[in-house]
């Protein structure tokens, strides 16, 4: 692959900064991992001795790489971070889906990931345009989850839907006509699909016919919920509809 | 107030950056309002317009001070600027609260007192040492909510609950005894407190006999959720609960 350069987003490859973000890609997507970068201030220590040690069992290869890992690291203090090809799959037919509708903000991205894998989420669209998902920053916000996940893209929400047609959707809008409880008692035993909207704009008022509209009630002293806190209630909610089955 | 600075924690003065955090400032907060700051290149917008029509109704001096904006706002957009003083105030004996203990991240807090002004929450604890409530990243992440808030600072839990002995506090643990939606059925009426750990080391084990220990169930793919996550699905679990009422 060359030599590596700093991060831009019309790069083949992407980097997981720090060790456990590192370690994630390495026992969760071995085949994308290209190979593991040291510094040699960190070099010693046990995370990045066991870190070795995994690279050594999945053939990833390890080099020192100072100069670069300081280009790399916001704070110029990470120590350890795996070069990894970017890597797209289909989602599962069966299980739950979480798609996010053109969202802008790199940090909600990493925080919709990491909740979405501790409720058993591990099939995420997203609609383009959208914040780039491989950026090193979403990679650390999410703590690796990405790494245990199968993400994919798709243009639009119509192009998702025929892909999935058993998904049943749910739409996270401000006006919803049933509140999420209400709609998690009503949902029957079918996959389902949580859909949330851009950080401004929601989701678009044409989306409404292709799913059910739901809403989390709030008081009017705010406008809006943030998306990354929207979408963890929805999944708490319908987590815990599958654990009384 | 003499000549005003770029913002550091020991300053007794505080921005809300951006048009619509500084209308909450005026009309939540008029008395702790100072000035409002504008830049020649927004003055003429309607918002700015508004909001100086408000500052005169609660006569709050304005003035045209480009220099200083670009200097306080991070990436040299903002247009329009409140100062002013911080603010602490007793918590109210009947109403819910949410207690913050010894955060560190300055988003978590923004993001947790949107979200708490959206479920009606408007007493919020912090047990220092703690992030810098007032530093305006944390205002503006919070969309201004602080304003609409009271605020209060403790050395330890034990100060906290001795000043509310009647409050039933929750404590949320990832080894909790019950799960959240237990609690919440459990809970008679009563005014209570959700209580919200350091997002690296938690809640200490000593604060467990001052309260319930309250778990969010989810997966072990990930150690713990975000604590701006794990306060907003309480208090969504806990608010559902008051309007059943």
């Amino acid at each position: 692959m060359g030599s590596l350069q700093k991060y831009k987003k019309t790069l083949p490859y992407s980097y997981a900064l720090g060790m456990f973000p590192s370690m994630e890609a390495a026992l969760k997507k071995p085949e994308t991992c290209k190979r593991l970068l040291l510094h040699s201030k960190g070099e010693n220590s046990e995370g990045a001795q066991k870190l070795v040690a995994l690279c050594k069992d999945k053939k990833i290869r390890v080099e020192q790489a100072d100069r670069l890992l300081t280009q790399i690291s916001p704070k110029g203090n990470v120590f350890a971070a795996m070069v990894f090809e970017k890597f797209e799959e289909p989602l599962s037919n069966s299980k739950p889906h979480i798609v996010l509708h053109q969202l802008s903000d790199a940090g909600n991205i990493g925080t919709i990931l990491r909740t979405a894998l501790g409720f058993g989420f591990t099939d995420i669209g997203f609609i383009t345009p959208c914040a780039d998902v491989f950026d090193p920053q979403v990679i650390r916000a999410s703590m690796g989850a990405a790494f245990s996940q199968r993400l994919s893209f798709f243009q639009d929400f119509t192009e998702y839907q025929q892909e999935y047609v058993d998904h049943q959707s749910y739409l996270f809008m401000l006006d919803g006509a049933k509140t999420l409880e209400d709609a998690t008692h009503a949902h029957k035993e079918q996959p389902f699909t949580l859909v949330l909207g851009n950080e401004g704009k929601g989701l678009p008022q044409r989306l409404k016919e292709m799913g059910t509209a739901v809403k989390i009630p709030h008081g009017d002293q705010i406008d809006s919920l943030n998306v990354a806190i929207a979408a963890a209630i929805g999944m708490y909610e319908f987590s815990k509809k599958r654990k009384e089955k």
